[in-house]
């Protein structure tokens, strides 16, 4: 019954995340990251027909047998598929066949659970309910791009405020210890697989900040030319910043002499107490260069985590994404999952303000590439402690 | 009243082209030469609001003034406008807002209309609906590429045919004599400037096709090795097809050993004696290679025009789109209107299914870049008259 | 005798435009069109030994059957060749190779002509030697961009100079009666397949310059903002201007305050009266829409040639390079020397301080394509008369 | 003295390694990563001049002002300097220049070197020579592309002969316990900044190879299909595969039935118990992945090290390259040494058949980017045991 009413809120939160569209905007993809909410609505439910109803639901007709193609993000075991940049370019299926195709698929799916599910079924319907989860975080990224890259620059909703100021007040640095700290999953709850396994990692002295880096904080590193000294950057975000014209974050215009953002509720001014967002991995680190400081590894994170406050912005890590020791994918399309992108990305931790309630926890890793800012991202800061 | 009554055909027809879409259908813009349908509707009515009604409606107010932004061209004299390969990424202003946008603007024009209107401006307005009837043909080769490149290939029209053979039968080539010819646009008729002004052109003996060469007539140079034979070809056409591994019209695919293409009712086996399509100028100039043959200038095909049966394909000449003797731009905006794009084309003649009925005459002057396809694009032989 | 002396002549006069270059010089390519000067005396060579000893001189042994692949420039019925991008990749064969391969062939093609050729060989002969006249002016443009384009500005020759003045004093326009005129090669002489065949042409009345316009009246045309007012552009041509921040003509730099260009003597001041030169067909007509004119045709060009002094720059025409009426290609890999770029490029016409002595007549077709500028290239007004 | 002497013998080893080049040879760029070799022996020298002579010897005069432009790498304290991209354009200076400008700063170097220098400025002259030996392997990295790449394959030496076997004959495993290892460099000898500061790791059991993976064992992968299954390989890494088309080893050709690769001798038949070479981190990690094992971390490579035998191959890690706990940069020029380029690379451990004796350790970390080949980069496996 709890797996079924989970089901149920899960699916109907996605469908609750587009109800301010218009038709036209499930359909658009300005740039290759964002993918149409059309096509989150229906890869999502794509992922119960594949590896749920059609295994294991007998008698299961399939909704539709083109749609492998169109829905299938990016497993090779799950046959060919529309390349990535072209899904901007589908017109069909229209956003009411894939509204169907959900209600199909939902259907089917009450049908599995109205009998017990073994536990293997189990991993995999929680599975799939966290999959979509991650794409509900990223239907409102994807959609606050396309909105607030639209040169009217509409509001998604008029009455959505974003965070107003940093959660923790407290102006300090946590002192940690050094010593061996235990890192990664453990204990019965879900979790994905490149949290596993739990292991020793030994950490020095550090320092880490109880708060994010503000709006008016980072504004200071802008008014001090942080865009334009070499000297604060890495050598390739530096060739981002100049091949891009990089001034601001991301959402960011300088209006009537005044720095405002496109927020939810179209454009606004800056609000200086607020953490600041749509940072690319590249400012994060330049930032905390200019500050003298650094930014913490994923493990300094999660061995603080307990004692931070969190959730606001996912916070970029000093961290490359690689496996954990011990780490092993699962047989089949589900291997795909996580562990073929362990190179080139750098850690995030934490959660957002878009991110799904209890989505997230300490041990979670997210991860994107350096130059990408259309996330919820932030700053918090570290540095070694000297004075231990 | 003629103008009137004109005015609202040719904006009623525009509507009617998009009636069998849905509204994800007027969003989306696969290839830069593509535009959204939703575009040419907003951009047709915006060329009525920029040069008719705001400068010459007295209190005229704008609809919005960002929609200069929006559907503005590429007219540089007009502000800043979307970037072209943007017009796709743009879900708004939505299909409803660009549809009272059009009842907006053609009220104030049934306004304008209802006073005598100055001969310069009855010029201007025909303008715009011999405009307006260009984008007509480019909603319908827009609206064909849209669908014809989803993965479900679905139907524009289930009833709507497409030709089935040429128009004129004779197996003939036609025999013109050398002499001087009167080339370009006489009379009192609408025409566009760069038919302009009628001049003498010299012209040897030559003999041009009374046919236009059919689907089994190219489908026998394919079948002959056509596209893997470099002899044929331009330099930079044989680059085209090796970089895009062509081998065939646009919209043809090999289905079970069969020849099939994507038509109007969706996919449908190639009928023989239609008369070949979607040709680029390269593949049209070496299919007459493999004759022995080449293509008619322009000159040759205006000179036999009226004795010739046209108006099925455009069709490709061996002229590039240059300037008239004595060709001037108008002043202003108007005057980017042709002259600007007279550089690396070439030039079409004729009409097709798509063209608007009495748009196209015998001096009208299409163009387009060697390589593009997506046109109802077809194939007239010449040949020097080596008999007389 | 003549032939032999002719070849021998044409042989060492590669080698004479090349003395002053370090060994390195030969070897870079900064650009796609500009090959490496050791290239160019490898593919001459390569012509020779190609289409003359290999086919025609018993008992010949190929020099190296690698440098077919090296040395073939785009003959597709000869074989796979080096991609043309990688020419300036290749540090082997090295100079003092090349050097011997041309002896080698050198020697072989004297014990070829110490006898009578057939008419067939002779013409096969004089093909090649023009062919190498045409890589000479290559020479000279190529080396021009590779040491103008060095940091260090290298002067090629210190006693070198360039030309000062236009040739023509008279300040005036040609009237030419409109009329049928003859175009094309006609008589003995050697020419190219593209000047063939001489046919009838109508011109319209028109008035063509007697001079080239000068650096001094370029000058004006930028201190006027020509580089910025979209109006006087092609489409194009406004594109390129912005994408590559074009602001004068290739080799002038602003220096002090003060307009010097790289010459053969190194950076030098701006000579006034010199005609302008490095300009590329979009500069070309942008500066002649700003002055109210045009180019002339190719055609109205060689009608008026008999009464023009020209050679001192390639003169743009407002004609794209096509076919003659009853223009054949001969069969097989000589076929391949002209038809196949009758697509994309425009005509230019005269000849330049860098053509070969007796290479150029009034009936010669040079082309290129709209944006390249590196050759000697430069303007002529033509206009409609309208005084007759 | 003994800085005197060891200053002689690196600046005349890269003299030495360039010997058998011809002078074509010292100026290509096939492709961005590869430097021309006489760029690499100007670019060691102007370090010396810029960072030694010109501050700190009384009275020396700069060789030519216009080498800094040509000479600077990527120091953007130092001024502007040509881009990357674009050295392989250069012919001049000339070798022969070059070789003088080597002559000049080395006399004035041995004026410096004949007094006593302070404690700082020989650790910037011994910064200086290490900076010349990771040129020096990249003169014969960027030597075997040019030369590799080279329609001809022409041999660098004839009698210079490859490793033809791995040098650990044990075909074991080495068995790591569980515990804090101390990491990074200590002592008095030279280190380059990223190997500092000495710290911490806790590392879990692991299991290390005790030799590299020869041609014969990598063989086996590509003949059981490795290059064409997806499940062995991270997502970017297979799209670098299908993109490029790999399908062996950089250098290794097909060639009658039999797998021969470029060697300093030319054209070679594979060895096969020699350690396999010039692997992108994907096919590393793929390899791996289809043994069921995995790459070692930087750390579990450098704890083992003292028992494992070293130095025919750069072996990848599974560790990206970040910075230590404690790393500082220098402050100035010399601080943009390494440090900004910690983001997107993962780290090399050992050291190859081109690494100048003494210049490596088991402390030192290279570091490329994961597609790049054309290192001497090699395969050591490693595994969590599972037996302790």
């Amino acid at each position: 019954m709890q797996l079924k009413n989970n089901f149920e809120t899960v699916r109907k939160r996605s469908i609750h995340i587009c109800a301010p569209l218009k038709t036209e905007d499930y359909v658009v993809q300005p740039i290759v990251d964002v993918s149409p909410p059309k096509w989150h609505l229906g890869h999502t439910t794509w992922f119960f027909e594949t590896f749920l109803l059609k295994p294991h639901l007998p008698g299961y007709t399939e909704f539709d047998p083109d749609y492998n193609f169109v829905f299938n993000s990016y497993y090779e075991s799950v046959g060919t598929r529309v390349v990535r940049t072209d899904r901007g370019n589908l017109s069909r299926p229209a956003v009411e066949d894939v509204m169907r195709y959900r209600e199909y698929v939902d259907e089917a799916m009450h049908t599995l659970l109205d009998n017990p599910v073994s536990k293997e079924l189990e991993t995999l319907i929680v599975l799939g309910l966290n999959h979509e989860e991650q794409h509900q975080e990223l239907l409102y990224t994807d959609i606050k791009y396309i909105l607030g890259h639209n040169p009217l620059l509409p509001a998604y909703d008029k009455n959505k405020a974003g965070i107003k100021t940093v959660e923790d007040k407290r102006e300090d640095f946590l002192i940690m210890p050094a010593g061996i700290y235990q890192i990664g999953h453990a204990g019965e709850g879900f979790c994905f697989d490149n949290e596993l396994s739990r292991h020793s990692v030994y950490l020095q002295d550090y320092a880490i900040s109880t708060q994010l880096v503000t709006n008016a904080e980072y504004l200071a590193f802008m008014e001090a030319g942080g865009y334009s000294d070499f000297r604060h950057w890495h050598a390739e975000g530096w060739d981002w910043v100049k091949t891009n014209q990089v001034k601001a974050p991301l959402y960011w215009y300088h209006v009537d002499g005044q720095w405002q953002h496109y927020t939810w509720q179209g454009l606004q001014p800056i609000t200086p107490d607020a953490p600041v967002c749509h940072i690319s991995y590249y400012e994060a680190a330049a930032y905390a260069a200019w500050k003298g400081m650094r930014l913490p590894t994923e493990f300094e994170w999660e061995a603080a985590a307990p004692e931070l406050s969190w959730g606001q912005r996912w916070e970029w890590t000093e961290s490359a994404y690689l496996p954990y020791p011990g780490f092993t994918k699962a047989p089949g399309a589900i291997g795909e999952y996580n562990g073929k992108f362990m190179i080139s990305q750098m850690v995030l931790r934490g959660g957002s303000e878009v991110t799904p309630p209890n989505h997230s926890r300490i041990t979670y890793r997210n991860f994107f590439h350096p130059p990408l800012r259309w996330q919820f991202t932030g700053i918090r800061l570290a540095k070694q402690n000297l004075f231990i």
